[in-house]
């Protein structure tokens, strides 16, 4: 969702380039570098306000997190919070999904995760989908062999194609629910601000694993 | 869903062979004997009362249709209808859906449906539900290479572990729709007796087309 434009954000973002990577050039397979330490590397792409990939980044210090976000009015949130937290395993890096392979390296990630990306209802936006196959292909690119993807939300029509496309893609589901909060996956799941907000509404959210 | 005993049902079905076969032998590659004209051939297992493949039939007199149902006093209530109807592009099979290889012969189907078919909810019993792997190698050998399985139920759980199971055989899905009396297949969906009692308790309809 688009977020009203905030003043300071294009200056906090200049003044912590160690914290935030924008629009980066020849960093491809050198990401490490910005973390404290080398560990296994995980992307959230569209993280938004972040609450998300923050939670993730507290949860397993054992793993670095890239939150991606192209809006300048969401990654300085996410920005505000981390100059707070300096959590020593999160990377902000503020580009547009579109460069995932410019950005990122052949098999630099183990993770990928997409939370309630914008479902581009229309047809003739298809291609814009997250889950288009334009996209699954660098996704594929950029994560390991066995690389897993993980994709919530609660838009039915973005689901369904999305179950349909990773799978003509050739993907193979490992875990499938059509009401994550009522699974077996509810008690470790994560909320996005987003999936607060919207699914009190009773709208299900549904979430799909799956690996190349 | 299991029907109560009826007295009538097994005099029935001894009366009239040429429009029922029973545990059926040796018909294997020969079932296009059976009706009027040789024509594509599709599969209904687990027919229940026969709404659903009584009206395909009706609505496609250029497709043959073999019900199959286990139950006596479900298949029987299909057979009565057909002592009336007569449709010349219908024929029941009573039998075991495990025994689908023995019955008939690779490729002998272009199409296979699976309606609310039995969710098998306990995990000891996963190998019973129509769209574990044991299934769908049975499907897969009687259906023509390009063969499509269509599948809906209001079950959940079904409908998730079908997804998972379809895809990780390396099904290709087709149509994938959440709520199918909602989606744009709804108007030509034809409705089982089972689906028109319990959606209208609110449940949305799943759907899956796949090939193999």
């Amino acid at each position: 969702m688009r977020l009203r434009n905030k003043p300071w954000a294009e200056q906090l973002i200049q003044k912590y380039p160690e914290l935030i990577s924008v629009s980066p050039q020849n960093m491809q397979g050198q990401w490490q570098q910005k973390f404290a330490q080398k560990q296994p590397l995980e992307l959230e792409l569209g993280a938004g306000k972040g609450r998300f990939i923050i939670q993730k980044a507290q949860q397993n210090p054992q793993i670095n997190y890239v939150a991606m976000e192209i809006q300048t009015a969401a990654i300085a949130m996410i920005l505000k919070q981390q100059v707070e937290l300096r959590l020593p395993n999160l990377h902000l890096v503020q580009a547009n999904g579109r460069d995932l392979v410019n950005i990122f390296a052949k098999g630099e990630f183990e993770k990928l995760y997409l939370n309630f990306s914008d479902p581009w209802p229309k047809k003739r936006h298809t291609k814009r989908r997250l889950t288009a196959p334009n996209f699954l292909k660098q996704y594929q690119t950029i994560l390991q062999t066995d690389g897993m993807i993980e994709f919530k939300t609660d838009n039915q029509a973005l689901f369904e194609y999305s179950l349909q496309s990773c799978n003509n893609y050739g993907m193979k589901f490992d875990k499938i629910s059509l009401d994550l909060h009522h699974s077996s996956w509810a008690e470790t799941n994560i909320w996005t601000e987003y999936e607060e907000k919207f699914s009190k509404k009773g709208q299900p959210i549904y979430f799909l694993a799956a690996r190349f």
